[in-house]
């Protein structure tokens, strides 16, 4: 185990009517203008932006909305939050949506008090040194983005999605109720378990010796998905399935809880950025075609690591098998269960083909080679990128 | 699963030399004077002692001691602790030590803003609203009190232990360097195995239906204590073992983590808190004797989760045997690890007799029956005193 610093200091405010709370919460953060940060507009076909109001309203905050933040949230519309929020004088954001809508949120939070461009950060030309408190009320299960300082945001422009971590980016508080999470889709189901399952992945398949415990944690949650996952698909309005799953995705990526003094990898994330940040397709949906390929390509680095995940989390039965052909046994039943979800299996199945493979093997490797488990150089991204046509 | 808030502020620096950054973890709460809190002066044969006032004289502040803190700690030290900082204006408390150290540091803390007296706190006459910042180094794995807001203290003249809990005794940086705990006695490393996991079970053995994740999360940290316990006492100076035993007692008790939406039982706990509190023996002993006869008693209230015990944490094969048999079974392996790291079984080998056991029954219910799993009235609580004879 590595010698690490962990510190999380969001309050976590979980289960059915946990929302009745969030004037109170706002309140205590002695807010006065909150910025209402909210995607598409789906919180106010169920009803949740009617709820928010009008606990705004009973806190005695005034609102101002930064609407429309996107699926790939966009610097343009962090930008605009952040000049609304100086106009305004607001003093607390508030996030209502998935991690896109956290995200962006978090970006205006701590774009406001820096004097230059919010994407210096992303493009690690500053350091975030402050922010405004942000509170978030979760709708969908998969970033972890609620209990972490981190965001991902593109810049459409330069066809660039990059991401930045920091402690003044936790949100204050987070109100996760699982029933808010009934009227997700189908596709945005799957894409929340590919996700979360990924984060999980990024930190599992390590090269750090001696992590029993964060082993074991990372398996817990990966059995858990897999078995509420398919629960949450078969019946949308199970409670414990969802909130199982949302738990889940809270704790996949908690400010790395899980993965305390392990090296983490993080290239799959890395490569999938380019991806999208070109096509603009789900994030999860590119996971899903990546990640089984990364696992083809990578595991010879630590066989004994991809055998415990057979062995353990998809109860693959060694006996008589090959350690690599236990290894291929638990990549093969990670497709397939990413398969019989509904998630996709190929480039192709996106409308993706080979035409900028070289463009996003080279802007993956831009700050260096990426990976740990196997570290990548640009050859490596293309290998990957071309199994996965 | 049930609905519930989880909120962790405590900073976590784990490794080898992390100790060396205390004097800036000190600078950075603005302390001006520290009380340094600690026991009977292990820290001062071990060189601890000197290392953390070189810190405290780099970090610029006047320190003050309490030295001398008991085992379980007293009430009548904490007040002394109390009227020092009071005298001294006191900013800061710096626990260096073991639960007992870190328990009394969270009483004193607690303590000086409140115009009463403490011990109201532990009898549930008063709510803590306030408390001097609190840091620690850690010096034992055991207890978990280096990670959450929870005490326990004992009032020797009136023969009582009682605990609180507030999210104002949380610490705000905690020092976990494994490599303070080689000097511990093995006596001293049995009770902390046996301490963790007795945290573990208080929260999986549980009637609430539907928390996957929480049972595997507890499992995670019971194998890995299972694993590592065993290696230290061969060999107190291997690094993981003991960074590994180190994480679990901290995961195991920071907070509610892997017990978030479930009903805990703490009914052993309870009743080894009467035992301790008439008889000065070491907490973890008490819990050895009685935990494997609680489970003895309680099993048939959920035998599903025992079997589960049995299955997932000691790996005994269910075939061919009853569900009974199976609980039971996973009891005794409990028992025999127990006796295999040196910990006691019964009563007898701590010279306690049953002349007591009446009373200790009636304390131990006297703010009503006492845990969840099954729940305990003084009739019961005298059984399993009985069954430890």
């Amino acid at each position: 185990m590595n010698s690490f610093d962990f510190h999380n200091p969001t309050k976590i405010l979980f289960g059915v009517g946990k929302l009745e709370q969030l004037g109170e919460q706002v309140a205590a953060c002695g807010s006065k203008t909150v910025l209402l940060v909210y995607g598409g507009g789906s919180i106010k076909k169920t009803g949740l932006y009617d709820r928010v109001l009008t606990q705004l309203a009973d806190a005695g905050v005034r609102t101002v909305e930064l609407p429309g933040v996107e699926p790939n949230p966009r610097v343009t519309t962090v930008r605009k939050g952040i000049e609304l929020c100086r106009a305004e004088g607001v003093d607390l954001i508030l996030a209502v949506g998935g991690g896109s809508v956290i995200d962006a949120a978090k970006a205006v939070a701590v774009g406001v008090p820096y004097e230059g461009d919010v994407w210096d950060f992303l493009m690690r030309k500053a350091k975030i040194t402050a922010a405004l408190p942000l509170g978030t009320v979760l709708t969908l299960s998969a970033t972890g983005s609620e209990m972490n300082g981190n965001a991902v945001i593109t810049n459409w422009e330069e066809k660039l999605k990059k991401s930045f971590g920091s402690i003044y980016a936790y949100p204050q508080f987070s109100i996760l109720d699982p029933t808010l999470t009934y009227t997700v889709p189908a596709d945005q189901t799957v894409n929340g378990i590919v996700d979360m399952m990924s984060h999980v992945f990024e930190q599992y398949f390590s090269l750090t010796p001696d992590t029993p415990l964060q082993e074991r944690l990372c398996e817990s949650i990966l059995q858990t998905i897999i078995e509420n996952g398919e629960q949450a698909l078969a019946d949308p309005e199970q409670y414990e399935a969802r909130a199982n799953l949302m738990l889940c995705g809270t704790y996949a990526l908690n400010g790395g809880m899980i993965s305390v003094g392990v090296q983490t990898d993080w290239a799959t994330h890395a490569i999938e950025h380019e991806v999208s940040a070109i096509y603009d397709i789900a994030h999860a949906a590119g996971l899903s075609v990546l990640f089984p390929n990364w696992m083809k390509y990578v595991y010879r680095s630590r066989p004994d690591r991809f055998v415990q995940f057979a062995v353990r989390v998809w109860n693959i039965d060694p006996a008589g098998k090959s350690e690599e052909e236990i290894a291929l046994t638990g990549i093969q039943a990670t497709r397939d269960y990413f398969t019989r979800i509904g998630a996709p299996a190929r480039l192709a199945d996106l409308g993706i083909g080979d035409s900028e493979i070289g463009r996003m093997a080279k802007e993956a490797v831009k700050f260096g080679p990426i990976g740990s488990f196997k570290v990548l150089h640009e050859e490596d991204v293309k290998a990957i990128l071309q199994l996965s046509l």
